[in-house]
């Protein structure tokens, strides 16, 4: 078997593009200001038992890293770094190569460099760290929230955890539907571009990670303030459409996870900017709301009527 | 059981010093220069099977700290940001109480702020994150030694790995003796202030988790060049210095990880100022040898002949 070294510099030693000094060493040097180098590492300690699920190892590569530069879309920053640690019951070589081609694959397209991690033997574990910049004060943040805000998303929500049901046996899609929501669920599309796009636009943003309600939730309880959503402003794909209002998509809708799309807030006055910035980059967004003093998440029927949380189960999604 | 937010409130959110923003959005912000932020993330994926090893959390929060701490010393940075991923086959908070309290004993004494991160079910996994500042072309690097070059190593070697084969029943030794290991092994003090203190004297450095010969191995891969180390110059434990030069004991000396010591070279006109250099930060160096222009790694015994690294099987180690 090929040691640790071999592994690394086989697959994960790639020539640092914006690194004082790349994989290979204790930490990386970064160097994001004249004068000042930062050392940048990461280890991995694992205790566990030998396991290998099927997925398909580049996918997962693609997915470990998009997981990453969503969080950095929903800070309106750049991703430019990344660090990854595996731990792999075994060292597979096909596995690693497979992985390698997700990861680099996603991480060139964005410009993003591997600069550290580790790799050690145990229960797979896929740990990543993204480091990205963005101009001092610009970021988004949960707690920017204003009353009045109108609520957006992007793209739309509940294909990735239609997909996983199905996967799941829970429901039959056709062919085409199963394929559609499999590549939401398997191979997200970060949105880096709207995250930078929407700063200076945008009071909050959260990436629609857990589910549209637990995660505008965070945002709510963040800043300390309340929202309203319309059900029928949600934005969502065809196949998740003609399901509703049965329990099952409407499931999927509102706490479905792994769209990773974009949920911010933006006061009224800018809708005509937000509209701009998201057409600048290509991706749709949706109003779907507003924030209000009002604590708490209440989502309005296409009846009027307000969504019974406690009865539909959703109460501790929001 | 309470949930993954619960659990990160309230174990893992605390104020943050350096940073921007901390824990408890998508990313955390860092400000190392004027007019920029880096926003950090972390993420951990897991698939695995349950597992809970019996080992001291509080040790294990320390020691997963002081690793990536060690690496940053062996780059001459100090630390000031960390991440951290913990996998849990449970939310068992008498664990996760006793984990930070390890992590962030050691953290508060060496002034790093955690600020990012994720916790999520699996086998038991931990995945740190460390970020430092160093001044700019200051770093130590495994790249940087010079034929003629002193070799030296701080602390003592071997130790750590006494305990360990303590542990294993490989060897039996007196209880203040297997203390004095195990402290070694479960609570290593990584060398920051002589990483620091050895900016501008040292020519490359590493610090020795794996072993010393595999790791001086790494600086002459890295540097393209040789050494020669002296078995007698080697500074060990009394404990294990009578055990030598027994096979297990000479193992320990040469091969045995987790002593998280600093290797480094250096000119042989800077020995004064490296000697005052540790002198001042409190840490014990010793001179074991030398870099030279011949590839390999010699060991010579004190009857002034030279290791056989075959038939001690030490040669893949180096």
């Amino acid at each position: 078997m090929a040691s640790e070294f071999d592994l690394i510099a086989r697959y994960f030693d790639r020539p640092a593009a914006h690194a004082v000094l790349g994989v290979g060493d204790d930490a990386a040097l970064i160097r994001p200001g004249p004068g000042l180098d930062l050392a940048v590492s990461a280890d991995m300690l694992v205790a566990g038992r030998h396991f290998f699920p099927d997925a398909d190892p580049a996918q997962l590569g693609h997915k470990a890293l998009a997981v990453n530069l969503s969080d950095l879309a929903a800070m309106a920053a750049t991703p430019r770094w990344a660090l990854l640690s595996v731990a792999l019951p075994e060292a597979d070589e096909a596995w690693l190569a497979g992985f390698a081609r997700g990861f680099f694959g996603l991480a060139e397209r964005y410009g993003v460099d591997l600069v550290g991690g580790d790799t050690t033997r145990g229960p797979l574990n896929l740990s990543v760290t993204i480091l990205g910049e963005v101009p001092a004060g610009q970021a988004l943040r949960r707690d920017g929230a204003r009353v009045g805000d109108d609520l957006w998303v992007s793209g739309e929500l509940g294909g990735a955890a239609l997909g996983l049901r199905h996967l799941q046996g829970q429901l039959r899609l056709a062919e085409a539907e199963a394929a559609a929501c499999l590549e939401r669920l398997h191979a997200p599309e970060p949105r880096v571009a709207l995250g930078r796009a929407l700063a200076g636009l945008a009071n909050s943003a959260i990436d629609v990670s857990d589910g549209l309600l637990g995660d505008l939730g965070h945002i709510l309880e963040r800043s300390r303030l309340g929202a309203e959503i319309e059900l029928a402003a949600l934005p969502v794909p065809a196949v998740l459409a003609a399901r509703l209002p049965a329990p099952l998509a409407l499931a999927c809708l509102l706490a479905g996870g792994d769209d990773y799309e974009l949920c911010f807030s933006a006061p009224p006055g800018r809708r005509a900017a937000v509209q701009a910035a998201a057409h600048s980059v290509g991706v749709a967004v949706s109003r779907i709301g507003h924030i209000g003093a009002e604590p708490g998440l209440r989502v309005r029927r296409p009846d009027g009527g307000l969504l019974d949380m406690e009865v539909t189960g959703f109460d501790h999604f929001a």
